[in-house]
C-alpha cells in the first residue's frame, strides 16, 4: 500500500461541508421540536432557563466501553443552524408552525453554554457526554442534530477502536465508504482517523479533514486487461514499484510470481481480499521471500472485523483495509444516546431537577459533572457524575467535561490528532482486561455523588 | 398523532439537496478509482467500452427478498459528479493523480447508458440491480458513490418493507433520525416513504422529497412544565385538541384522566413510549373508552421493530412510530452490493466477458438481462437472468430492467409514489408465505440463461 496522500499535520478544525447545499442544518429536526416550541412561545415557558444532558443509559451489548466522536462535527452544524429564506419558507408552505414561531426562528442563534465530553474520550453508562444549558426553547431544537451526529460518529469510533486495539502495531486503513450513505462515510472516515486508523480511501474525507487517502486497485482493472501482467504493468508504470497489487483475481501463486518480475523485488505491497487469509498470508510471505521481495507487504482486505484482525495476530500480514465492519459498527451502528431535560427553571427562578418516571426508562434529573476518577497509578476506578456538585478531585482523578460554546460561541477547536492522543491516553487509563475484545460489564463502574 | 403536514401529492423528482455545499458529489469516490483511471489513461485501456454490473451475491441473513431503493437519489447525485476548481485543487495539491489525471476529470461527463431496477423493485441474489455501459475510465469512477447510495437506501427499504406487512393496515410513522447520521436520516426517510410509511418526522426529507411530516411532544416538553396538566393545556391551545399527548412521563392513567379533561373527549391521540405495549395499549384503550374518548388513537413508540410490531397486531393499537430498527436496517444495516466489471472491449473490439476467480467470489460475466418469471395467476416464480441475451418472455413475465440513463442523458423520472406502488405490486406477486416475518430462503429461485 503506497504511503499516504500527504504527510500527517496539524489539522485545523475546518467547517464540514458536507451539509445542505444551503449550508443550514436547521430542518435537520424532527417536527415536534418545532411544534414544542410554539406551544412554549404561547405559554410563556419557551424562556425557562433549562439543562438538557445527552447520555446513552447503557452500551451496546458486550462492550467494555464507548468513544466521543463528532463534538467538532456538532460545532460546524450548530454554527450553520440557521433559519434562512429556504428554511422559513417551506416551514409556512407545509404549515409547521405559525408565524410567531417563524419569525421566532428567523432570528435564531443559540445563545447558551454546551460542556461535553470531547472527541477521543471514553465514555460509559450515564456519562454526561453533552450539557446543553440555555432557554428551553433555543436548546430544545437541537436535539435531533446533536443526537443524529454523536450516535453516529461515537458508534464507529467505538468499534473502530476495539479494531485497533486487535491490530496491535499493524496499520488499519479505512475503505467502508460504499457499504454505507455516502455522507456518513466521510463522517466515518473522521471517526476512524480519531480511533487510531492511519488512512482512508475516501476522497472527500481526505479534503474536508486533512486525513490521509489511500488505495490499491480493483478487480475490474486486472480483468479490463487481456492478461494478468498487462494490468500489473499497467499500474506499476503509473503509481511506481512501491505501489500495491491486487493478487487474487485468478491464481495467486501466480500473479505473485508476475508481480515481482514486472515490479521488481521492490513491489511495495500485494492485497489478498479472499479466501482463508490465515494460511494464505503465509504461504504468499513464503513465495515473497523465496522470490527476494522480502520487504514486499501484505495487505489483508475481505470483510475483516475486530475479530477477523485479532484471529490474524500470528500470520504475516502488515496492515489491514477495514470495510463493511467498521461502517456498521460492528454490531452497533447506534450507540443509544438520547437528550434529555434534566433541569429547568421553576416559577420563582431557582432551578427545578426533574426526570421522567417512565418504566424502565427513568431518567436522572440535576445538571451534572464528571470525572475519572483513577489511582495513583493512573488507572481508572469508576466513572464519578456528581448531581448539582462537583465531585471532590483527589489530585489523581481527571475532570471530563469541557467548555465547548460560551454564550453562544464555540470556545473549542481541536485537531483530529488531539482526539487520537487523547483517545490513546484515556485507553491507556484502563484496566489491561478491559480493553480485550471479550464481551462483558462496562470497564468501571458508574458512581453518583449528590448533596445529602 | 396529527395528520399529515401536507396532503399526499404527487412527488416531483426534485434534486436531493443534500451534498457537498459546492454541490458536487465527485468526491465521494475511493482513491483506488482515480488512481486505476490514471494508469489506464497511461497504457491506453481507458477507452475500452465496459459493463459494470451492481448486485448483491445474497440477501441478509433469512430475509426472503430485498426492495431497491436510492435509484432517483443516484440519478441526482450522478448529475452533481462534476469535478469543479475545488475538486481539481485539492487533487493536485494532495497528489492524488498526475496532470493528465486531472485534466481528463475536470472534463468529465458520463456519456454511457445505464439500466437499472427501478425504486420499490424487489431483487434477489444476482438480481443485475444496474448495469452501467460506458468506457471502463467513465464508469469505474462511479462506483463508489452509486454503491454507497443503493446500499443504504435499499437497506432501510428492506427492512421497512417488512415493518409495514408487519404493521397491516395501520400507519408506520418513521421517526429514527436521532439514531442515525444526519444525512442519512433523510435518505431513510425517502427509503421508508417508499416501503409505504405514511410520514416522517424529519423536516428536511418533507422539504427535499415532499414527505409528509408529523410528530407528537417529547417528555422535555412535559417536564418543562410544572404540572402535566399545564403542559397538556399548552400543547392543545397550540396545536388543537386533535393533537397527540404524550403520557408516560408520570404516571399513566393519571395522564389519560387529564388529557381528556383538558382536550375534551375528541382527543386526538396518545403517545405510549414506554413499558409493556400489550398489555398497556389494552388498558389505555378501555380507559379512554370508559371516559369516552372512543375516537381518541393510540400511537406506539419503544423501540419497535418488525417483531414488536407484529406482536402487537392483537393490541388495540392504530398507528407505530418506528426510529432505530429502521435507520439501522433492522438487523442488516448495508446491502451487500457489489460493482463489477462483467464485460469489456477486447483487442478486437469485441465484447469479453470477464469475472474474477478469487475464492467464495466468483462473479459471472456477461451483459445481463433480466424478467420475473410468474405463472398465469401472476404469482412469481423465478428470478430469470440471461447472460448475453434477453431471457424468453412468455406473456406472464415481467421485464426488471428499465432504461435510467441513455448517451449520458437521464431518461427516468419517478414521483415516490410511483415506488410505493411498484413496491405494493412486486410484493403482491410473490407466494404469500415469503412476504411473512420468518427466516427463510429467498422467495423465488434465481436461474440463468446463457447461450449453449
Amino acid at each position: 500500500m503506497p504511503p499516504p496522500a500527504r504527510p500527517l499535520e496539524p489539522r485545523s478544525a475546518r467547517a464540514s461541508r458536507l451539509n445542505t447545499v444551503n449550508a443550514s442544518t436547521a430542518l435537520l429536526t424532527d417536527r415536534y421540536e418545532l411544534t414544542m416550541l410554539q406551544a412554549t412561545l404561547r405559554d410563556g415557558t419557551a424562556q425557562r432557563r433549562s439543562v438538557f444532558e445527552l447520555f446513552a443509559r447503557r452500551l451496546p451489548e458486550g462492550r467494555r466501553y464507548g468513544v466521543v466522536a463528532g463534538v467538532g462535527r456538532l460545532l460546524d452544524a450548530l454554527a450553520e443552524f440557521r433559519f434562512g429564506q429556504v428554511e422559513l419558507d417551506w416551514l409556512r408552505e407545509a404549515g409547521v408552525v405559525d408565524e410567531d414561531t417563524i419569525q421566532w426562528l428567523a432570528d435564531y442563534r443559540f445563545s447558551g453554554t454546551i460542556w461535553g465530553y470531547p472527541d477521543g474520550e471514553l465514555y460509559f453508562p450515564q456519562s454526561p457526554v453533552l450539557i446543553v444549558e440555555g432557554t428551553f426553547a433555543e436548546s430544545v431544537i437541537l436535539e435531533t442534530v446533536f443526537l443524529s451526529i454523536l450516535n453516529h460518529d461515537s458508534a464507529i469510533a467505538s468499534a473502530a477502536t476495539r479494531m485497533i486495539t486487535a491490530a496491535g502495531n499493524r496499520p488499519c486503513i479505512e475503505m467502508g465508504s460504499r457499504r454505507t450513505h455516502e455522507g456518513s462515510a466521510v463522517a466515518a472516515a473522521r471517526s476512524a482517523y480519531i480511533a487510531g486508523f492511519a488512512a482512508t480511501s475516501n476522497l472527500e474525507a481526505g479534503r474536508t479533514y486533512g486525513i490521509p487517502t489511500t488505495g490499491t486497485s480493483a478487480h475490474s482493472f486486472t480483468l479490463l486487461h487481456d492478461t494478468e501482467r498487462d494490468a500489473f504493468e499497467a499500474q506499476v508504470r503509473a503509481l511506481g514499484p512501491g505501489t500495491t497489487l491486487l493478487v487474487d483475481t485468478y491464481d495467486i501463486p501466480e500473479a505473485i510470481r508476475t508481480a515481482v518480475e514486472v515490479a521488481g523485488p521492490e513491489l511495495g505491497g500485494v492485497r489478498l481480499d479472499s479466501g482463508d487469509l490465515v494460511a494464505l498470508a503465509g504461504e504468499v510471505r513464503r513465495q515473497l521471500d523465496d522470490l527476494g521481495a522480502t520487504s514486499t507487504r501484505i495487505t489483508v482486505t475481505s470483510d475483516l472485523d475486530e475479530y477477523a484482525i485479532a484471529a490474524l495476530a500470528a500470520a504475516p500480514v502488515d496492515g489491514y483495509g477495514v470495510g463493511t465492519a467498521l461502517v456498521t459498527g460492528s454490531g452497533a451502528p447506534t450507540s443509544g444516546f438520547v437528550y434529555k431535560l434534566v433541569s429547568r427553571e421553576g416559577t420563582g427562578g431557582e432551578m427545578v431537577p426533574v426526570a421522567k418516571k417512565s418504566k424502565d426508562k427513568v431518567s436522572v434529573g440535576g445538571r451534572k459533572s464528571a470525572l475519572r476518577r483513577r489511582d495513583a497509578a493512573g488507572t481508572a476506578q469508576a466513572e464519578v457524575i456528581g448531581i448539582d456538585l462537583t465531585p471532590v478531585h483527589d489530585g489523581d482523578d481527571r475532570t471530563l467535561l469541557v467548555e465547548l460554546v460560551r454564550d453562544g460561541s464555540r470556545v473549542h477547536h481541536e485537531t483530529l490528532d488531539d482526539a487520537r492522543e487523547r483517545l490513546r491516553t484515556s485507553l491507556a487509563e484502563l484496566p489491561a482486561t478491559s480493553r480485550q475484545l471479550q464481551a462483558g460489564e462496562p470497564a468501571i463502574d458508574t458512581v453518583y455523588e449528590e448533596r445529602t
